[in-house]
This record gives C-alpha cells, structure tokens and sequence, in this order.
C-alpha cells in the first residue's frame, strides 16, 4: 500500500519535472506557443505625429538581379510602429534605450480589456482605464503580480491599418484614441508595483492628453512602457509571459521593439 | 530499505524539478545570468563598405529643455553594427527578415575560439576557420547538436573601436579579416545541422571572399547569419542559449539584431 502511494508520488513528481521545461526550451517541442506582439515595419506604421516626425523609408541599396546580394537601409523615427519609450523619454536622469538589461525585459503579461467601451460600436474613443476596471479584472483573475507588465487592450488595432483613422485627429486637430487614466497609472505603478505598461494605440495616455501624466509616472519610476502592440486580441487574460526587445540605440529615447508573447499549452 | 530508497528517490526528482525552472523564470532569481552580446549603435559602428553604405546616423527631434519630451529619429543600412543577414540576403526566394519566427531564434550556441591562430599578435587575420578546428573542439566537448547556433569567435572585437583597423583594409581595399571556410561551413550545415552561424567579424566569409560561399551555403538552406556580434569571449563553449530578435522590417533582407546569451549558474 505505502509502495504504491510512494510510487504514485514519484509519478507525480515526474510529471511535475516534465511540466517545469522552461518556456524557451519548450518552443522546440511546441509545447510553448508563441504570439508575436510587433506589426512589421514599413511605410503605413503609424508614428507620433510631432513636428519634423516622418514615416518609416526603406530602400533598396543592392539586390540580387543586379548586384548578387539584396540588402537595403532605412531611416525611421524611435516612436514609430511597435516601439518601446525608455525611461529617457519624459524624465531626466532615467536609463536610455540601451541600458535596460534582459532581466527587466522578461515578464508576466496582465491584459485588460476595455474593447467594449473603448473600440466597439457606441465606444467612447476618449475612453481611459478607471481604476474600478482594475478591481472588477481582479475580481476574476486576482491581484495584478508586483513586476507584471499590464497590457490594456482596447481594441484599437482594427484601425492599424489605416492611420488617419488609427490617430483620429478631428477638425482642430486634436487626437482621439483611447489609454490609461493618470489615476489607473498611479494605482498601477505604486499599489500593484508593475514594472511596466503597453497599450495596442499610439500612446499610453489617451489622445487628449496634454501633460502625459502616465508617461510621467512610469518614466520617473524609471519604467518603460510599450506602444503600438499588436494582436492583443490573442492573448489571455494572465499566463502569458512576454519577452521584450528593443533595438539597442546608444542614448536613444526608445526605439523600435520585438515583443513576443509565451504561452505554456 | 526500500522506503529509504524510494524516498531518497523522490528527493532526486524535487531536486531536478526545482534545477528544471526555465531559463526565464531564473532571471528574476538571478540564477540565469546574461550577456548581451549586442553593440550599441552608435556613429561608430561597422557597417559593410558597400557602394552607397553609410554609417549609423542618429537625430535629436525634441529635448526635455526644449520640448518636454526627448525624441528621436535615426537612419542605417541594415547591415550593420551587430546584425542578422535574414536567409533573403543572398538567396531567391528564401525567408526575409519579418518571416522567421521566434521558434528559429533561440538556440544552444556553441563557441568555437580561433583567436590564438587569427588575431593573437603572429595570427592570420585572413585565417578560415578549418573542419580540423571543429573536430578539434568536438573532441573536447562533444558533437556539435543538432540545431545549434554556432559562434566563431575570433578576438577581432578587440578592433570594434577602431572602424578602419576592424575591416582592416590594404592599400588595394581588399579587407582582411578572418572568418569561416566554404568546408567548414558545408560540414557545420549538413553534417552537424545547425541552425545558424554568428562572428565576431564584419562577415561570416572571410575578408578576402569575393562570392560569399558561407553566406550561399547557410542562406540557400533558408538558415540565418550573424555578424559584429560582442562578447564572444565572455562566453563558454557549450551551454549558453541564445534570444536573436531582429528588428522586424517588411521585406528586409536583415537588419539590426538584439542578441542575448542566457547561461544557468
């Protein structure tokens, strides 16, 4: 009786040993299903429409009809596309693009979704995360892990291909898109600790915004935030674990990102 | 007897469970440490002497003093600094830069140092790596598996400062530097399969190469290449893993790469 109750748990410590292959090693097995986060770059991505802001160029230098090799370059601005803002961005005296290391790269997703009243017919595409959205996702899913990296996914992505509409200026210019509430960034970074935030529009604060108080918060507590992410809509609501890489820029405000989301099936 | 056996038993396989934490999950506990093997782009970088190559280029669009914001834009061939040649760079019909998916990023790298015979003060630096050199290390450190990322580490990123000394160029403009043999690349393809080649060099071919066979050979078998990787000597031959996340540009035929070494402690 004891033998096979000591038999059984050692089956079952197997299995667990089995189950604890790490993330990575698992993609060659498919045991790890991966989502890949970043819209590929080109001449539509979407970029902050700053003054002297431009779209992503690419250019052919040699191709392999005329010249044996194809190979090209490219001019883009950091915050075009897919991007990461570095803690550089809004805050004096907090890390540039290139000094991030891979430890704080690496993180639980958490992914909030306020399609609905955001995106969806009848939305409000001025909408910005409460904090009451927070406790209600919560509710279901528990409490937001100190160093996740909080997702809100709004549903703005169906837009993407279109940047007039996925800015959505009005007539005096000014934009409409939906984001986090100074007040949802504040409970984030300093009640929950998450290490950073990321958002499927062009900004982590809302169209509207004129003082960018979410950059703020996150980039004073030298925090990085993400913009521009796609394929929200695939991800589950907590479980997934993203590795973020941004292209290494020395002394760059932020720059364009491979993100890529693991999941354990 | 046989409890104490089977107990002792069931502590091994806790003891392999609690060693099997991913990769991932360890770098939080510090147990995973990591190498950036990615040089930060910067005015300096090396960059292949082509026609109409330029060097990186980087722009100031708006300053915290000025602005509020701190913002830029930047414009470079795509290979340069430390990047990935995408299977599309010398072959038809192969993979572009946008195409290879995470599963074929990460891998075992296994380090192969020529530094001695290519770079030491009386080495070639026109020194090709030999298929001797390979079974040399094999014999030290096992067969090279299947699906490596094999890495030729020459000690020319000693010249990474200096562009003229690391392409290294006579009074001819032919470059001298060392790099792998058309031999040692067939057998490091089809014999041992791996998956990819990186250098710590301008090219996987040597300087001297004037129809690229390295680059045939892996490019035409839809596999990719590495080049002015960092580091390199900071690694161990064997039990490193690899994250390669190239910049995702449509259609590129390769393009910056962040390139990180994870290693168990």
């Amino acid at each position: 009786m004891c033998y096979i109750f000591l038999l059984n748990f050692c089956l079952f410590l197997m299995a667990s040993t089995l189950h604890a292959q790490g993330l990575l090693d698992a993609l060659s097995t498919g045991k790890t299903r991966v989502i890949d986060l970043t819209y590929p770059l080109n001449s539509k991505n979407a970029f902050w429409p700053g003054e002297s802001y431009n779209s992503f160029k690419h250019e052919v230098l040699a191709s392999l009809e005329k010249d044996g090799v194809y190979s090209g370059r490219y001019s883009t601005p950091e915050h075009l596309g897919t991007h990461m803002d570095a803690p550089a961005h809004f805050e004096p005296n907090q890390p540039t693009v290139d000094k991030i290391p891979l430890e704080d790269l690496v993180g639980l997703a958490v992914v909030i979704d306020v399609s609905l009243k955001a995106s969806a017919s009848g939305g409000d595409p001025d909408y910005r995360l409460k904090v009451e959205d927070i406790t209600e996702w919560e509710k279901r899913h528990g409490t937001i892990p100190q160093r996740a990296i909080v997702l809100l996914y709004t549903g703005w992505g169906r837009r993407w291909a279109d940047y007039g509409r996925y800015k959505n200026a009005d007539e005096n210019g000014a934009l409409h898109f939906p984001g986090f509430s100074r007040e949802s960034a504040l409970f984030l970074s300093d009640t929950r600790q998450v290490k950073a935030l990321g958002i499927d529009t062009l900004s982590v604060d809302y169209g509207l915004s004129g003082d960018f108080p979410v950059h703020h918060i996150f980039n004073s507590r030298g925090r990085w935030l993400l913009e521009n992410l796609a394929n929200l809509d695939k991800l589950p609501p907590t479980g997934a674990t993203l590795i973020v890489a941004p292209i290494k820029i020395e002394g760059g405000s932020g720059g364009q990102a491979r993100v890529w989301a693991l999941i354990r099936e």
